[in-house]
């Protein structure tokens, strides 16, 4: 029997490349969308084409949180437009926790053995629940809160590369990148002006790859 | 200014004990109460009318967890008419760890500084989410994944409390107990065989009291 893994899948780059990397790794992945109220649902269709373009059945979670605080979720508060040191405003409060308690939830449910998240330290320095000893902390609280967690593995496998190695790993497993979204603001293209797509330009450009996303980043 | 808690609330006496200690010590309580597909709504009805009676707004989050693995979301599986040693059928895989996690979020939003939850060791010993070493790991990962965590604080004032000790408390706090709600079936009368109908009524006698809900285990 495949061992199974929970892939948190946002329809971006690093998560949808850490689904590829999982199947490449043998586990019958189970793409896990959640629809927490962003501003925009672009990022949400993202994933579930990516989910049917790699065959595999997706859950997608809806969770209407009813406080706000981020402006991701939030219009009344903008995208920011440049970067700034410290923690930007598109910190949506103890995500990533929600995120992967879900998932380990689903995982222990369906006798998942691996939890796959596609975080990275290097571009979202700024977002605290992207940190190896964030991750640590959680494999804690995942082996003494279940029945099962220590059976579960929590994968990090890009945890530590820079965009563009994300990218270049990506490439050579044949991520549909023309499917992914990164941009914070939704519409037909991508805004070319968000910390989002800054990145995803960077990152491209710094692999030496054209993104497949026709925009300009600005 | 108030400092402010949001307080998990169930419905059941241990939630809104803790609900009344967080009052008493001066914390202007935001009740917090999951939907999360229980198979009865009747601990949800007590938890909104306790915090009604309370003069609380609460906050209902529904969540529909689309996996199952616990008696009580799945009416495939029997609730236990008896207690049996090790962890029971009605263990509900990370159900405490997303219920912090958005209470983390909720109050990390909102900047509130304490997360009351009315956990205990004594009687539930079977759950591993009810332990201290358990919090003391989640303390970590609230540090750690967010960005004003630090300024939080999870109380967990019954940890290692007795059910009668507990219900000798909020007897003292006036806690509403005949609007509480224990039973893990639904229906008018609680059903008396439950683990939960156990405890209930062992801590009543312990206590020396009398349940206000009039029922009999059998």
């Amino acid at each position: 029997m495949l061992k199974k893994a929970v892939v948190l899948l946002s329809g971006g780059i690093d998560s949808s490349t850490a689904l590829y990397i999982a199947k490449k790794k043998g586990y019958k992945c189970f793409p896990l969308i959640f629809d927490y109220g962003q501003r925009q649902n672009r990022e949400i269709s993202s994933a579930k084409t990516i989910s049917r373009r790699a065959g595999l059945p997706y859950t997608l979670l809806k969770i209407n949180l009813p406080w706000k605080g981020s402006s991701l979720i939030d219009e009344c508060i903008d995208i920011p437009r440049k970067r700034k040191k410290g923690i930007p405003s598109t910190y949506v409060p103890a995500r990533n926790t929600i995120m992967l308690s879900f998932a380990l939830s689903f995982a222990e449910s369906t006798k998942a053995s691996g939890i796959f998240i596609g975080a990275h330290t290097e571009d979202y320095s700024g977002y605290p629940d992207c940190k190896p000893n964030y991750f640590k902390a959680f494999e804690k609280v995942k082996n003494l809160g279940t029945k099962d967690g220590k059976k579960i593995k929590i994968v990090t496998p890009l945890i530590n590369k820079t965009k563009a190695e994300i990218i270049k790993i990506g490439k050579e497993l044949g991520v549909p990148y023309d499917l992914t979204w990164s941009c914070y603001k939704g519409g037909k293209k991508p805004c070319g002006v968000c910390d989002s797509c800054y990145y995803r330009a960077r990152g491209f450009r710094d692999a030496g790859l054209k993104d497949p996303l026709t925009y300009k980043y600005q």
